[in-house]
């Protein structure tokens, strides 16, 4: 199985000047804090990450302006942002020791610290988006930041929750992963032009790939294999995070299955994955979640096809392929 | 010694249409979130608490502009918000389990809701400050925002560090509590005026009364009576939190007192708030402190004589006034 690495192929190439730029001005961040807290931010800034949300700023300012400019890059700045703030906050609620291979921000200064470096990242990134002349756009902003949150509160509410549907499993992703996907996409489009239609086709396609993305991701949380990922698997099920191979499960399974899926899952002490996940994939519900995301995938792409043809489309397309091929290769580490 | 109430004196009494109608628009932002998320957003909201940021901001507006605006009064709003979602954030970090007199959502529903609460209701106060149409304004409030964590990140970091001076004290407090009502009063007068220097005027106001509100509920922590004041006391020093009388008695103690000190707070186990308090009161570092707080008062009260005279300012010195008798009521609750 191929590890999360950074996207580098085909027409990708074209936006590694942009996503440089960004990178130095993620970390260049740090110095607008308060030289007790810039050291500590630094550390949170400069640990890597996909950078997926910049990466797809840059291709959509691309593909609606022609070429990406300093507003983009803004934009993909802001939305990393935000991001980082999300990830040092659910870092704690999980309990997460490593992440991207080395501690996370609970881990090394311990909750409190931590909650407050997430509230003055998040902070800091709104004051980014105060800046903006047109109130739409930072309105977009903050409500995908508020999205982000609603997300998160409903997946928790809702944990070791057996009946959890899937239509509500897709909103809880959609709002926790695909609202900032959507908005690099979208904002991006509204930055450079007027025309509604392609800000609404911009904002589908993220949408759609940032939930199809979270699909693979809860897959992979299920099925992976720790030392290629890089942070700690099998926490889902045990935090009671139900993600969709095992919502098809228990749609399809017969009362006796799901008394067993309750005690497997609600009464585990401690829960095996692999053995749930070894049920999961027999009884093809692995296999149904990933044509789920496939199909998402494939929808994303077709949905830009009305957009003029540029390298900055094609490069959009090529990342629904990427993930596509993320998605390929998602199979149980034990085959 | 008398309980933290609602300001209800004299020319206060102007601004409580104003502030009833902060009040439930405060308690209608619930309406702004997710069904699911609803109901804890409007617990949260629904608890109370003195609103000094915004009889601030509009008492500030009435002095700048002869009369309060909905603008001061959605300024208010705002900060609230902000306040009460940093007080979420605080009593995880503190593990305290009531807050006026009914328990902390991190109590009522564990910390990562907790969490997850405080960052959306932070979310959307800066969702509400985006929609200024003056940049400077929003930036005014996000900045505050900012201050408020970087405060919080220096306290925290130097917990139970017996070498913090009092300016580095005075410092954290200006950030942590000072730099939101200085946001209320400074905006306020922005709101309202291009005047520069009567936002600065009254931005001094906000900054030391807060200040001086700080040095008083730190000292409230060392002397009071739970039962009073709503919340768990005597927790500020077992978290490592030194506050203004701890300083005072450092500063002045011999080598010999320095170690028993030290023995008290860092290896305390367990820490008797009231033999600290004892020795605090006894060498006049409690006296020392109060001290400081008053002459904040009255050098707050005092930069405010150059504002034309009318209720909204006299308000302002009230609200000075009414910090004053607290601060006088402050003893020993044994005495």
């Amino acid at each position: 199985m191929p590890t999360k690495k950074e996207i580098t192929q085909g027409s990708l190439e074209k936006i590694k000047p942009h996503l440089a730029q960004v990178e130095s001005s993620i970390v260049d961040q740090a110095k607008a804090f308060d030289p007790a807290v810039e050291g500590y931010i630094r550390y949170l800034l400069d640990t890597g990450g996909k950078r997926i949300r910049p990466s797809l700023a840059i291709l959509a300012g691309g593909a609606v302006a022609g070429e990406p400019t300093e507003d983009h890059r803004q934009l993909g700045l802001i939305l990393e942002l935000i991001h980082i703030a999300t990830l040092v906050h659910d870092d704690i609620m999980d309990g997460a020791l490593m992440r991207r291979q080395i501690p996370t921000a609970s881990a090394k200064w311990g909750q409190s610290l931590a909650v407050l470096l997430g509230d003055a990242l998040f902070a800091h990134a709104l004051q980014l988006t105060s800046e903006y002349p047109d109130r739409a756009i930072s309105k977009l902003i903050t409500q995908a930041s508020k999205d982000v949150c609603t997300g998160e509160i409903i997946q928790t509410q809702r944990r070791f929750d057996l009946n959890l549907t899937k239509a509500e499993y897709l909103r809880i992703i959609e709002l926790k992963t695909g609202a900032l996907f959507a908005a690099a996409t979208e904002v991006a489009a509204r930055l450079s032009s007027d025309n509604l239609e392609t800000a609404a086709n911009l904002r589908a396609y993220g949408l759609k790939l940032g939930t199809a993305y979270q699909i693979y991701d809860d897959s992979l949380d299920l099925l992976g294999d720790e030392n290629d990922v890089g942070k700690t698997l099998g926490t889902d099920l045990e935090k009671g995070k139900l993600t969709l191979p095992v919502i098809y499960l228990m749609e399809a399974a017969t009362e006796s299955q799901k008394t067993k899926l309750n005690k497997l899952i609600i009464n585990r002490e401690p829960l095996d994955t692999s053995i749930l996940a070894g049920i999961a994939d027999y009884e093809g519900a692995i296999e149904r979640s990933l044509r789920e995301a496939r199909t998402l995938l494939q929808e994303a792409a077709d949905g830009l096809l009305g957009l003029p043809d540029n390298d900055y489309r094609e490069g959009l397309i090529e990342i629904s392929r990427y993930v596509q091929t993320l998605v390929d290769a998602c199979q149980l580490s034990s085959y």
